[in-house]
């Protein structure tokens, strides 16, 4: 980190700014211009809060050079995380579909859907049980029941689970879930992040609405910081302008993320467009720009189960779209 | 609400969806136009899920006529609500500022600061216990002793406390605080918020960065519906492109926000500009956009705590913020 | 479109505001209902200022049904608009990549660089001689000089040639650009797409980095409008508060367009990510999305011109992202 | 300017970046650390692009210590700019309040609303000639009828004319008009304000609405730089997710602005909420910010004028608020 200090500083003010640093386990290099001094400081700089150093009034400007995550940091492990879900390999090469249905409905549903995706190669199955809904009036999901159902499907057919958790009270209900999912709602929710560090099953860290990519890395770091290094991140479309889809998919976030960690990343092109006439081409996209993987919102009858249709794929329409994204792969190959 | 549906959608089509409307309890006025057919509804449509709705292929456009909030709505709740904190009235004319210190760090520290703006005016104290902190890293608060530290400072000065809870199994701490404060990562903790509408404490509800105003009334409608009225809103900006404050504060909120609801509104300065020289032009700027209440962080010595200044006032400094507070609201009552 | 006016509209009110409609050689269509009046309006509504009206103390919302551009609406016009440049077809399934520096600099560049990209598949040529610079410092191109640079890369190499222009002043000098390129900060310089609506020259129109796709069809209707139907639209990415990235490629503006207009849609990946490292990936993703061509900055000798490398390719790269894309648009085709 | 150097980087690589910074005749002072290098660079760094050097595969970060912007920037001109129109003076301690009609319609109609504004304190008139309108199907201003329209109310009251110039082709029209207003659509049409250096007249410069307050500087500059200082800057509202107002007004921009520039900063309520009912709280918090001046929309008759109503106020609304406003400057002085 370096710290450039106004014009017009004393050597006073200088040294005890240094005295500070170093009270913080920190040494400082000390350059001294003509015009501007310059602090170098060397050490575990992760506990200075960056936005307080440069509100000094003595501080010019200050540049993080190290980045603030490190366990997440490729710069400190440069071997992609191959992430393991009850056996389905997902990161370094290896490229998986979670598809399912946004909420879990009914035994049918959520059996035939979890049937049908599996026939058409998705690898892992997802549904909801606990829904965050703007609305206190809305659906809001069949919480334990709903997790009941997910199970069954899982023995039916042998998909691994993925599920939003959104209460750390909840945890004992997910034990046979096989990936906890934390929704962009939650993505700073730091006590859960905190909770699910202490959990050993892959955690599937969706980014936040308005959250950079930088914090979505500081929250996985709070997840690692506590012991599991099991996390998928997820980007899941930012709030712009933009209203022709409901959030604007940053697709760039894939090597942008690459470079910056070891972590896998999946797109999830349903919730980011918000439309299901988007998701074919925003997945063919994704698996171009070099994603680990898919989640992909599925039903089996979107047409009637008239409110549940805006984002979800048929199965038949999801087949095509397995179908082509392992084109894609190849071709890219 | 209003559903228009697309030219060349068939009359089986529309029926259908008619249908479908009457089974969630609602009756349909459909009026038969040369090119498009307009379904208005009528009854209970807080539960229809607009964006899902959208998605429908025979659906045009949908418009919400009435908003999806009720509890906190000025059309249903005329006159503005006035909560009251352990006798501090806030709201329908009655102004406050909370001040003090962004984190309790000591009993002197919380003490003098406490004193020190009470002396000046303010009228209730904040401190914070529980921080939520992008990094794992970063100091996340003395908890239960910060609370105890506060309890101290209430005892003292006899100010009503606010500060912050993330988790709500931490309620049992806060059983003497007189406001318990949501903060803007966890605005859509609906979780944390459902807790909450259980209390019968005032609960200050912080707009996420990234967050609508309708959205932020949702927030709020979820507390009201478990029965608890007693909210009290904050602005304390939002996330732009702009850089050279932390985040862009959203003033016009404060007119919006009193035409939609009945709910007091108060601004927090410190966090939204992130600069202690920005927080008294902004304070006075507040005021004479009619804000209900302004929350200001205070530490008794942001010079020599150097990790803590950034957008802090000084006692004396807040002193004067206070006095000409007062003024402009003097100059338009 | 359809105005809902408020619970408590007189009749009187209703029916002076149909006579201001009809004044405006709409008709209207009246349908009382108990709680709400709806008025739809039948006719030529794009002249109707949807926040004016909506503004009216009687007026409780506005939905517009049909969309404010004609001329670049699908709606009126399904087929697929290929726009002929100097016999290179571009949209409706022709596919083409435009290549070359950011800025002419010299005749040994640009004909360097027009003939690496030419065998390297690219079919069009680009250079800026007129450069907005945020800085009135900074380079501004070499105006004149840099136009007939082009010419000659032209001559050499056959290479339809795409330049940006500024000022209508300047379109003599453009005799010879085979598509005149309107910037994104430019995209709502109304005189300027005005006067390009005279010509019968391609027109490469951006969109700005905080416009919407319906202003960015606004823009082009304003070209349509004055007669010049050869419109084709560049996403290039739009503002967020992300930063990894100079801005943030909106890609799914690729089938979004492609269902709202005819037009063709191309993709920038060099300014919109700023970072050469970036575009590989997304050029791929672009093509993946079903975009109808690149605009892609090459450079031959980013590495020794240390000014111009952050987001040029070397010709070597090109070659590869060209190879790649190619091999992705076969994969899905 | 700063430039820290990636570990790993060979002093052959340090020591050629070195000699292309001295090849654009700066000074290097290289500070080499066990781990990075840094490079302080020292001169006239406005001519460096700091986004092409951070892409340099050996920079690791670049920092900027000194700003841009140079004839605008404070720090080399302490006094605030005083900008004498006409004989009225704006900036230093004068605040005016500019007021008047969007648009030009008739003689009746701009002299009516003259007359009334200055009535009630407005010491220059606005009226718009030509206007920026999304869409070509808008009505777009009366153009030099409406320039003759504004010298006739000119006449009658004495009050300076404030108008929006859109090309440099029409400036002749504005021999007479007082202040040229460039609009936030075009405040990076940099060919325009280049010209708009070359006149003497004062020329109110309104920030994009995508702009950073860093950027509306620099287009700031581009005028001083041709020799024209007198520039008001005009925040006017910048584009976020919010949709309650039409724009997000930034009041922050007004104390920040001051302490980055000596020029005046006037604040338009009017085009930022989009609603008048919202322009009365934010003038009172603009003049409560520290604002040089206000820029208000005041029609003679927006209820019968159904088309232009949605942001003026009456003229008996604007002289409630030009009286207030004079209260809260007073509480404050």
């Amino acid at each position: 980190m370096i710290a450039v200090l106004k014009n017009g500083t004393t050597p006073e003010q200088r040294d005890s700014l240094c005295k500070w640093f170093e009270s913080m386990g920190l040494s400082c290099h000390v350059s001294q211009g003509e015009f501007h001094t310059i602090i170098g400081l060397i050490g575990d700089v992760s506990k200075v809060d960056i936005e307080m150093l440069e509100s000094l009034s003595i501080v010019e400007r200050v540049t993080r050079i190290s980045d603030p995550f490190k366990k997440a940091n490729r710069k400190f492990h440069e071997e992609p995380t191959v992430v393991d879900v009850s056996g389905v390999k997902i990161g370094g090469g290896h490229f998986q579909i979670i598809a399912g249905p946004c909420s879990v409905e009914s035994r049918e549903q959520i059996i035939a859907v979890a049937k049908a995706v599996k026939a058409s190669g998705a690898t892992m199955l997802r549904g909801g049980a606990f829904k965050p809904r703007t609305s206190p009036y809305a659906f809001q999901g069949l919480h334990g029941e709903g997790i009941g159902l997910l199970l069954e499907a899982k023995k039916e057919t042998g998909l691994p689970l993925v599920s939003e958790i959104m209460n750390i009270n909840d945890l004992d209900l997910f034990a046979e879930v096989d990936v906890l999912q934390v929704g962009a709602r939650n993505m700073q929710n730091f006590d859960l992040l905190k909770e699910l560090g202490h959990c050993r099953k892959p955690i599937l860290l969706k980014r936040g609405l308005a959250n950079t990519l930088k914090e979505l890395l500081m929250s996985a770091e709070y997840i690692m910081a506590g012991g599991n290094g099991n996390v998928i991140l997820c980007e899941r479309g930012i709030r712009t302008f933009e209203t022709y889809t409901r959030n604007t998919l940053d697709l760039s976030a894939v090597p942008v993320l690459h470079e910056l960690t070891h972590l896998p990343v999946i797109i999830d092109p349903s919730h980011s467009t918000g439309y299901s006439r988007y998701v074919a081409p925003m997945s063919y996209a994704a698996a171009a720009a070099g994603a680990d993987g898919l989640i992909i919102e599925v039903h089996n009858d979107p047409a009637h189960a008239l409110c549940d249709g805006a984002q979800s794929l048929t199965p038949g329409q999801f087949d095509e779209v397995a179908r082509k994204v392992r084109r894609v792969r190849e071709a890219l190959a």
